[in-house]
């Protein structure tokens, strides 16, 4: 037995379904239609998002709701050039997002700036020169090098 | 100006990159082969699965790195049957995962637990009838119901 490499499904827990869910919309996604008043869900192409609440998540996962701080995840998305990254994150700022981290040259070799959404969760906007992006907007790694 | 529904890469903080690389790899995930010491990925069918430190991680994302308890994400990994979330927690407790809520029947119509892995980063494994899986393991949403 193993699991297969697959991610069906990221959720976030949000404290305000309708509010959240109108947060994402004005980003540019589109709710699948297959939804109710307490959970909504955007195809990401493969990987779907999930808002649910914050409480009912933790409920369904069977631990205890309290926590704060950073949460030790980030959400990415890949464009196709550092002018993008800027748009996107100007984009994300103006509808209700906050900059945590202003876009910048980093370490790695590509450009890359945070939001946060409405209910803290992280999101990068990155360019990656090093991992393009294929025709359907997928992330690409390169070969190993051989050694 | 809009952004993608685009989720290029889901990055978990982690205390030791070693440990949770051969935690992932014993799950069943392989490596892509573009990594240091300081990074891993994993190729989850479009979206990444990235290792990165906790506090770098924090660092990146200009946030402070301290935090505490339910972090309000959850992954999740869809499955064929029941007896595949089954066979898939156990093989999940098997590399050292823990199980934070057993597989039961949920309220939805379809069948989950949780483990976390060894940094508490919480993972779903769920089998779902609403939302069947294509011949590529995604996820699809039925289509709206017309009003």
């Amino acid at each position: 037995m193993s699991l297969p490499a697959r991610l069906s499904l990221v959720t976030l827990g949000v404290s305000d379904i309708a509010r959240a869910r109108k947060f994402y919309e004005s980003l540019g996604f589109t709710a699948s239609g297959f939804e109710s008043d307490s959970v909504v869900f955007f195809d990401m192409g493969g990987t779907a998002l999930g808002l649910y609440g914050h409480d009912p998540l933790a409920e369904d996962a069977g631990v205890k709701p309290q926590g704060e701080g950073f949460r030790a995840v980030t959400l990415a998305i890949n464009l196709a050039s550092k002018a993008d990254v800027d748009a996107g994150l100007a984009h994300a700022q103006k509808c209700g997002g906050t900059i945590v981290q202003s876009a910048r040259e980093v370490f790695w070799g590509g450009y890359s700036g945070y939001f946060k959404d409405l209910d803290g969760h992280l999101w990068e906007v990155a360019y990656n020169p090093l991992c393009p992006l294929n025709e359907n907007g997928l992330l690409t790694f390169p070969a190993p090098e051989k050694s």
